[in-house]
This record gives C-alpha cells, structure tokens and sequence, in this order.
C-alpha cells in the first residue's frame, strides 16, 4: 500500500475575470512539451487486478458477482491529487488577488479490472453500477461541510488528457463553484425567474416537438441531443427527460436508462469517428443546492477531434465545422438509433 | 488568382449560458480525429513568395526595403473563412434559440515572405512593422459597421492549431462581442465602478511594487507578467505600461517596445520550452468602445504544454502545475532578462 505524497497547491481567482485555478506550488516542475500518457500493461498498471498494491488505500469496491475476494469497480484517491484532503479552507486576500490552500478531494474510479476494457465494452448492467458508485461517492464527498461542487470526468484516450491508459473516471470535490457551472446556474434562474420553467426541460419539449433533428437517442427515461450551439463536432448532451437537478438524487430506473443511452450514444459515437478520445463531464447542481427547481442535470460528451486553436481560448467563442443536425443525423444511422 | 469560395455557416448563441458558436453549415464534412498540418514547402506553399496567385486578392501588403516588386508582410482574406464579408447581419429568434447568419471577415497576415522562419526570428524593428500591418487592419476594420469585436491570434504549431507551417496570425471580425472578452470587459468595470481605477494598472502597479516574482520582462512602455492565476503554465500576459484600451490607438512609441517586448519574452519561451507551440490572442477593446477608461489592451501568449482535459473543459476551472512566479522566474534566467 502505498499512500499519497503530500500536494504543495493552492487555489487563485483571476481578479478580472473571476475564474480560479488550482496552481501548483511544488517546485522544479516542468512540464513537457506534447503528449504524454503513461504506457501500461497488466503488469505495470496500477488499476490491473492484482496491482491493488500500487494504489493508495482503497475508498470502496463493487465485488466481483461470482468471486468476493475479486472486485468489478474500485475507488481510490489519485496518487497525484489536484488538491488534497486534509486541512481547512483558508482564505486570503493579498491586495486586489484572491488565493485558498489547495483543500479538496481527488479520486479515482476504475470503471473495470481489465486493462484493454474501456465502458463501452461494459453491458448496460454493468455500467449502471458504475454509476451507482458515483452517486455513493456523490452522496459521501457532500457530506463534507469544505466543498462546495464535487466534478465528476471522464478522459478516453491521450487527446482527450488521459494520463493512464486502464479506464477510470475521477471525481474532484472544490471548496469553490467553478465558473462555467455557475454560469450556467446563473443563465437557469434567470429564465426561471422570467418563465417559471426550467429552461433544460424546454429545451428537451423544443427538441422533441420541433427539431428532431438534433434528437439522437431517447429512451424512457433520458433523452440524448447534439446541442444547438454545439461547440464541438459530434458534442452531445445526455438529459434525464423529467427535471431532477443532482444527479445523485436520481433512482435506480433513471440510471437503468442513463446507463443505457451514455452506452448507447457512445457506442455510435465510436462507429462514426472510429473510437475517438472523448470527455465525459457530469454538470450537476452545487453541494449547497439552492436551484433546485432552475438546474437540469446532465453529461455532456465531447469528441476531441479538432484542435482548439487560438481564437476559441481568446474568446469563448467557438468554430464549430460541423452542424449538430448533421452530427445527430450520422450517429442515429451508425447506432440504428 | 483564387477567389475564396462562399461558405455556408451561422452563428449561434446556447440559451443557458450565452456563449456564441461559429456552426459550419457544410454537409456531408466528417473531420478526421486527429492532428492535420498542412505539409507543405516553398514549392506547393501558397504564403510563399512567388505563390501570390494561389491565394485570394491581396487586401494590402508592406515591399521590400531594397525591392519594390516584392514583399515583406501581406494580408489576404482567408481562403477557407469561418464568416463570409458579404451581407447584412440577420438576426432570429426561433423559440428560445438566437441565431445570426455567419458575417463577418477573416484575413491572413503573413508575416514574411519565407517559408522557414517564424516570428522570433525577425528583428525588433522588422516585427515592428508587423504589428502597423495589424493596427492598420483594425483601423480599416473598424469602419465597417457591422462588427463589434475584431479579434487577433496567432497559432503557432500544430498543436496550437495551426493548419499551415507557413509563419502567419489572424484577424476575425464578427458581429458580437464574444463571451469572454465581455466577461473581462465586464470585471473591469464593475473594479472601476467600485475604485475609479483600471484594474489591469493596478495589477501593473502591485507586481512592480510587491511582486517582482512574477515579472518576465519589462523595456520603457511595456511590461511582460505571468498573471497571478495563469491557467497555462508559462502563461504571459504583454501590456502596455500607461493606460491603453484599444490596441489600434498605440503610438508607434509603444509599438516599438511593444514589438520588443513579445520578441524577448517569445525567445527567453524558446530557450526554456524548446521551441514550443503557442497563441498569441491580444484583448483590445469592442469597436463600439464603450470601456476606453476601464478597459487595458494586452497580449496573452499561450504556450501548448499541456493537454486540456475534461475538467477544465466542463467547468473553466484550470489546474495549472507550475506557479506563475517560478515560470517567470525561468523565463528571466533563460533570457538573461
């Protein structure tokens, strides 16, 4: 058992813009030029059954369903934290520039025991207990009074920043709300406060009544689009179709159907750009949930198959080369959806 | 001569969070996973001296000192643009979605006529005049009175997205000004509102005064940080040291030290970096300048050093491994700065 080394990091808000960053305070560090991503195999990967050494000490296990000295799904905390855990969260003021120490939590999910495995070889089952596992940790990582937002990603792939080949999710719990959730909270309540209506579900009724063209799967209980300001080729939204704001407040069924249309739509996804990197991200409501009728939870998807060029970091404003009627339009044909 | 052929795209605004997408209407384009660079040498190059003819009408160019009937620098319109120049700007409403057709322009500047070299390896004075090609550019684009915001980036390297080797920047101008220019537009006044002070002189102020560590560079007019919540490791910001909104309303003064200053702090990013990709993105003032006492042009130059993963995608919330203060600090050493 190996335990985590001890982060020197701290946390930085952008006096202009608002935004924060997690900076890292270690010293000698100079990060390389290009791509890197650890290249693994059973016997190096510290996520391989039979590794479990290599890890640090184990948050919790799916056994495995014929063997229970085996596990299926396994949490830990990453070796390398963005932020650790122990301490509390101070702030500081220096002049006009804001700063915390870098208190929060990091781990890892490793979705299976098998290294050559990504999710989409799981059965619907068996990513659903996946995403139970989630939500436990979810429901967890809330109870601590420090964090504000728990961020739940995905990295498939070394475009899309995977570090280690073996498939895993991670989950970072922040003492901050990230500024693009809050602003898309911010957008919510103001349609709200104007409508009444969660503007997550009117998009869903729109989509459904008037365009289905950027509709490319549905189930019972979860509707999946390509977006209409699609920022990125092939970019998908995966909506529970009733309004519920946290994920972790979803039942046993809506993840049935959750598990179900993120399988399916990735499936498709593979077939049409040939198993691209891609990036998974839970948008879920804060840990102090106050928009609890305004926000819609859902996971984004998005494909890394353009590079972000300069005008998209200087502006926010982004090119998109292909249209999400027509990006729906292939992935429904490659699925048979 | 060939003439740019018309594209088809619109641009459209996400009704949660307000972010404008250039969406490509093109049919039947999948793009390919990956990283594209146009291969190409001074033979088949069309930025090349000689090749004029295979790029669209030349909108202005700067001659040779010692030979009239060539060149230094040229601009051109892009021949594969984002926005087309002709049209009015047609906004609708359909539902809760805004759309707007896809005007705007988009020029090339080629910064010299050879094919090998990039812009660290002009003189103060020959990159000098690369940035009154820019000026220029912005006074002329100015006048038309259907854009709002012009912006201006350069992607060098593959990585940073640049699709041809060929040293050269951009300028798209469109018909909004994008979310996140507005976003700083807007922390800046709200600092000015409350202080009565440009928020980015007083950053200027506070690292000359307490924060020396964070000082790249500095000449007469202009100073080089890296800011006190950078994203990127080796992020720099270049501004001018008095108050200046608009980068078109430089004096030639300040765009002398400014052609100094990204130079030196380009080159001392070659020695630590090795040459790495980079953006550079300047942040000037909307053309409807409403923000001339609260606003402060700059340059931020990117360098490609790291993998954007799914967190900082799905939340604006950057981990950046190495401190401003300690990038700065190799970046003085490197250049004996």
């Amino acid at each position: 058992m190996i335990d985590k080394p001890r982060l020197n990091s701290e946390i930085r808000k952008d006096p202009v813009s608002g935004r924060w960053v997690i900076i890292g305070k270690d010293k000698g560090y100079v990060p390389a030029v290009g791509e890197h991503i650890t290249k693994t195999n059973i016997k190096n990967c510290p996520f391989c059954a039979g590794n479990e050494s290599c890890t640090p000490t184990e948050i919790m296990r799916v056994p495995d369903n014929n063997d229970d000295s085996k596990w299926r799904i396994r949490v830990i905390p990453n070796k390398y934290p963005a932020l650790v855990i122990e301490g509390k969260v101070k702030k500081e003021g220096i002049g006009i520039f804001d700063r915390m120490n870098g208190v929060g939590a990091h781990e890892i999910v490793i979705e299976t025991p098998e290294h050559t495995k990504t999710i989409t070889d799981l059965a619907d089952d068996e990513y659903f207990d996946v995403l139970k596992v989630f939500q436990a940790r979810m429901l967890d990582l809330k109870k601590d009074e420090r964090f504000r937002y728990i961020l739940l990603f995905k990295n498939e792939g070394i475009a899309a920043g995977a570090s280690l080949e073996h498939s895993h999710s991670q989950f970072i719990a922040t003492p901050i709300v990230p500024k693009r959730v809050a602003e898309e909270i911010s957008g919510s309540k103001f349609y709200y406060n104007y409508k009444k209506r969660c503007i997550f579900c009117d998009i869903i009724q729109l989509e459904k009544k008037f365009f289905q063209e950027r509709i490319v799967y549905e189930n019972n209980s979860v509707i999946v689009i390509s977006p209409f300001a699609a920022r990125f080729p092939f970019e998908m939204w995966v909506l529970p179709k009733e309004h519920v704001s946290s994920f972790e407040e979803s039942n046993d069924e809506l993840l049935k159907y959750m598990s179900n249309a993120i399988l399916t739509s990735l499936k498709a996804l593979n077939r049409v750009l040939e198993n691209p990197p891609y990036n998974i991200i839970l948008h879920s409501s804060p840990v102090t949930n106050n928009c609890e009728r305004e926000y819609h939870y859902h996971f984004e998807i998005i494909p890394k198959v353009k590079k972000i060029a300069g005008f998209e970091w200087g502006t926010g404003f982004y090119i998109n080369p292909v249209s999400p009627e027509e990006a729906a339009g292939y992935l429904r044909k490659a699925g048979n959806l």
